[in-house]
């Protein structure tokens, strides 16, 4: 196929209201990056924000009939460039699709993908009921964001991720037609599994223009424990003496960086000179979750605890959790920030912290680790200045470091933020050449054109097997964008 | 490809050692059908029965390399005729790659694909752990037919289904080679979501060799009520009003006829008068399960329940589980029987139920009709006489009739059985020709030339759009195999 740009731009003005189109550059400007703040994000062709399945599949047809790229965008919330603009490519953003229906009767909700987390929940708490997925940013980031990424959280620990949660998705295919996958239906096993498939495919297979998700009864007040550790060690051990025997509705990590950002930022009493601290949660009926928070404070104790603390005043514990979440805004207070988030089997979970505090060290770079630990899934934040070039290349060496411990460990190079541009170079590594070809056969079957998310997850067809465009390399080293650090949030 | 079935049994035969290796045709005989009884089942060329995936490997590169079908089992334990034998094709049976090796760390079990669910689940209770889905065959199914077709069971009403669990399966792909998906990784993101695609395939995209599952802490002894009803409606109203508020771990219902067949098999006292029977479980801690419990028989004496009996001696709740979990054995006491699994949206079971039964009143036959009624999965037994003709036919009517009513609700016609050979006829009606195409794009994607359990779930490339082979048609005749009715397993 011959792409034809001009012609998409002149079709897509043509076949849609003109308030669903954007072409004006400065407008433009806030649709090209998501989170993870690729340098190498280009500059799109035409930004599109429509409010319908109809609109969409208009934009795909056009798109594929003219070989122009699309790269499908929620909240701009991801942290893997999974929504980095392409050059003079179409970003399809969804924000707009963001309608909620509650069904108490089925326990669902229908959502447009452009619906934010936050407000699924509160429309499921409105009749009682509950959406779990979690994910810290769940106030700003959208709910087909979450099915794209099969995003993660703080509740996955007990009530599972994203795809246990979506009954049924209808998706905009890459050639323009609009299918249902799954519904209203608790269990359905005819045909293929082709909905999970959907599910954290990134953007690269479909556009999703709603979402049916599950929902169960709202949660019970948790009772909550912070428990403080001398050491890692005695912090990850506990984690695997709790795991073993029982599930918490949350078990959260966060180093001595983390604590003293946090502590910088709320003074809320922190102890700034522990190791690490951990925050479980118990939401089971009654007496029960006491119980069960009493098992888990003697475990911490028998692990070597310098302090626990537990309550079962749900504010007071709320607090523990809010600063949670607010850990890596806090450690983005520091400096530029490079976000990562490997995982790996329970047991490797200590090698795993001790192994990113030595890669630390040996770059000379602040590591901020928190984790969600009880799922073995950690965000180890490296700060950089970024007027200090050395540093900075030191930070991508440890960037690409702990994706590479992560492997050896038997991890995962990605546990909830997906692969996007940013982690696409050691997707390879992780998988290896047999797996990577299957996800390229898959890929090739549903987008035979390429014209989904090119290079997000997967490198494009008839690229060179080295990443075609600026990102980080597996090195560490900066590539393209005049060598530009990935800056914040805030200063983009 | 020129299709060479001799010189893949040549082959089989001078790579395999001879015990893998079944040709004698007697033998074969047992390995022709599931507990579906397909009337159409072929004879096959030679039956293997390999203990590695090593061998498996062999298997698939000689059979890909000659063209020959295979034919994937477990236990032959399938109800939609998914291990039906094909003509002239390898029947590859995983029984005795049965090893169990449970990882109380990382709270994972890994398991050759012909081990049992039950001794799965024993395996998992030796150390304080559970292995959830529970198939009312669970005694007797294999772990690698559960992910397969990604069975369900009575708890997946709470616990969810077999997709839920697999956090790993090791799968021989058509072209022989050997991957790993997924891991002891308990979130993971990185590529697409290909185990989860696996999962479900019913032998058509690969072969597991391992599955690796996640377990959970042992079950809380559950507290139990059983309550009776006058109405179906009266039943199905209560099923509605529990599953909007609560999450029983169990919601079981028979009707009638199901009632009546439990109670000649057992005489344990059921009411041989009431229209249906709910059973409910609640496993909540401490004083909640019976806190749980009383406010379901709450609801159920509001719905017009006529009786209902609690109680917390779990001995005692267990015999009325076993109760339901034997209704199919006993309905197969009263003939020959035609299984289906077809399930709706919530609100759509009492319409389903009373459908059902003006089917079976419509078509003259004895319809006994069990639900896991909480996840609105509905099991109507159609019992007939095999040596009557035209209660046959009439029976067969009705078989196509409750997928059809079950599709016009927007149901499905399968929930947790798989679709295999006898619900293949109904899928497109179910899928429509978009959803089945992309199922056949990616069969072909990841099984070019068809050699994985050809007419299982999908008609065979090139087939006429018709059923290709003898199986009941949506018409509801019988085809093929001598006009023989589908015989119970005893009579096989």
């Amino acid at each position: 196929m011959i792409r034809n740009d001009a012609r998409t731009l002149e079709e897509l003005v043509a076949a849609l209201p003109p308030e669903v189109v954007i072409t004006d550059p400065a407008s433009m400007d806030a649709y090209r990056w998501d989170r993870a703040n690729d340098p190498g994000a280009g500059v799109p062709l035409v930004v599109i924000r429509p409010t319908s399945t109809e609109e969409v599949q208009t934009v795909v047809k056009i798109a594929a009939a003219n070989g122009t790229p699309i790269v499908p965008r929620g909240a701009g919330t991801g942290l893997s460039g999974g929504s980095t603009a392409v050059h003079r490519g179409i970003v399809l953003s969804v924000d707009r699709m963001n309608t909620i229906e509650v069904d108490p009767v089925t326990r669902t909700v229908i959502a447009g993908p452009g619906a934010l987390n936050a407000q699924v929940k509160a429309a499921a708490a409105a009749h009682g009921l509950w959406y779990p997925p979690d994910p810290s940013s769940y106030e700003i980031c959208s709910i087909g964001g979450n099915v794209a990424t099969n995003a993660g959280g703080l509740c996955c620990v007990k009530y599972g991720v994203t795809t246990d949660y979506v009954l049924g998705i209808t998706v905009v295919l890459a050639d323009g037609r609009a299918v249902k996958l799954g519904g209203p239906r608790l269990k359905d096993v005819a045909g293929l599994s082709l909905m999970k498939l959907f599910v954290g495919s990134e953007g690269t297979l479909g556009i999703f223009t709603e979402v049916q998700l599950r929902l169960i009864p709202a949660q019970k007040q948790p009772t909550t424990l912070v428990a403080t550790f001398p050491t890692l060690d005695a912090a990850t051990d506990a984690v695997l003496a709790i795991t073993q025997k029982m599930r918490p509705s949350m078990l959260e990590f966060m180093d001595q960086a983390t604590i003293n950002a946090v502590e910088d930022a709320t003074k809320m009493g922190l102890d700034r000179e522990a190791a690490a601290m951990l925050i479980a949660q118990s939401d089971e009926a009654g007496s029960a979750a006491l119980e069960e928070i009493t098992r888990i404070e003697e475990i911490c104790n028998a692990s070597g605890a310098s302090e626990c603390y537990a309550t079962d005043d749900p504010e007071e514990g709320e607090a523990f959790v809010v600063a949670r979440r607010m850990a890596i805004p806090a450690i983005e207070r520091l400096g530029a920030v490079l976000l990562e988030d490997v995982g790996v089997p329970l047991p490797r979970l200590g090698d795993l912290v001790t192994g990113i505090a030595e890669i630390a060290a040996r770059n000379e770079v602040t590591i901020a680790t928190m984790a969600h630990a009880g799922d073995g899934n950690t965000h180890p934040l490296i700060v950089l200045d970024p007027t200090d070039l050395a540093q900075q290349e030191r930070a991508h060496t440890a960037y690409g470091e702990v994706m590479d411990l992560a492997i050896r460990l038997g991890g995962t190079i990605t546990g909830e933020h997906g692969v996007g541009r940013l982690k696409r170079p050691w997707l390879a590594d992780y998988l290896g050449e047999d797996v990577l070809e299957l996800n390229h056969r898959i890929k090739n079957a549903l987008d035979p054109d390429g014209i989904l998310n090119p290079g997000s997850v997967l490198a494009p067809a008839g690229a060179t097997p080295a990443p075609a465009q600026a990102t980080l390399s597996p090195e560490g080293s900066v590539e393209g964008a005049e060598g530009s650090v990935l800056p914040t949030p805030g200063e983009q």
